[in-house]
């Protein structure tokens, strides 16, 4: 890795754990920079803006949610509903990892910055908007396998994933304003039990 | 109501104004102060800190919560599930209409200001928790006249309701997302298929 390289994902680094564990609109640059040892020069140098770095921010835990949390669980080798059910136990062990490091359980990224930032920045609410929308394309493959495998009936396959996503969403929410973890993996199982009927 | 109550109550008024459809952390005592034409001495004698502002929109918030949605949903003259869906229609009503006058829909105010602030400040996370707390409390009783009923096979009444609670809280969000308040109505009635079987 070149050195402009590792500036800039250190950059990025430290901007995705100040967001994450804080929120977005209280970290400014001059914070980000302190932080990651750089000059806002280089940080102007790699982002223009603060705007920049919160999108290239989202692509990275998008990244990450990809390699890890949807690697993990939408594998065809787990029956259908299990995937859902692994998905769960991952959203779970990564929201307690984080509460072990840092005291507090962050939440969703995704979800924090839409509460926060959607109604204020229309870049901000369509990169988090995208990025919810292709996990819930893993959903809805998912669902058709059920569908298709007799685990689940006939329904309407892209409503039920964008309402999993919701009730799994909200569940992060209430384990944040709880500060317990523990929460997702006690009702986060019921993800399976949702259905939104064709023509509702 | 006297000058005093007057200006406490014009401060409030525009800060829950400013936060809801902004943020909490971009909008300063200065806006708020500017926006509702008083000064900032007149500002610190009513709230000693941008916290206690926060924490007395918060109380505002949930006493038209209680007297509006609340109020207009969860009525013993109402079959008990039918409150569910009264309920949804409300929160559609809400923020099709905050849509309509700002151009966003903010989503959940409670949901917001966790999102944003739960992991930052303990105070604000603690007061949103109990709000969300009290709101579970109806969907509690709720559940009970349910299952007393026939409507609902036995369950774990707390559970269901703090899942009922996630799901609307997050269908909000994704609303938000999407800045389409469309979404509550066709994916809110599901609320009510979800349960947390006892013991689980």
């Amino acid at each position: 890795m070149s050195a402009k390289t590792d500036t800039r994902q250190q950059i990025l680094d430290t901007a995705a754990g100040l967001f994450h564990s804080n929120n977005y609109a209280d970290i400014g640059v001059a914070r980000v920079c302190s932080d990651a040892g750089v000059s806002k020069g280089s940080f102007f140098h790699f982002f223009p803006s603060k705007r920049d770095l919160a999108l290239a921010v989202l692509d990275q835990f998008r990244e990450r949610l990809a390699a890890r949390l949807i690697g993990a669980a939408f594998l065809p080798s787990i029956p259908p509903l299990e995937r859902f059910d692994r998905f769960v136990e991952e959203l779970y062990r990564y929201q307690a990892a984080e509460k072990e490091a840092h005291g507090v359980m962050p939440g969703c990224p995704f979800g924090n910055l839409i509460a926060e930032q959607a109604s204020q920045d229309e870049n901000i609410r369509a990169k988090a908007d995208g990025i919810l929308r292709s996990i819930t394309h893993h959903f809805r493959a998912t669902i058709a396998d059920a569908v298709q495998g007799g685990e689940l009936p006939p329904l309407d396959e892209m409503a039920t994933a964008v309402a999993m996503l919701a009730y799994l969403e909200g569940i992060q929410l209430i384990a944040k304003s709880r500060n317990d973890p523990e929460l997702i993996r006690t009702l986060g199982p019921a993800v399976k039990s949702i259905r939104i009927a064709s023509g509702s």
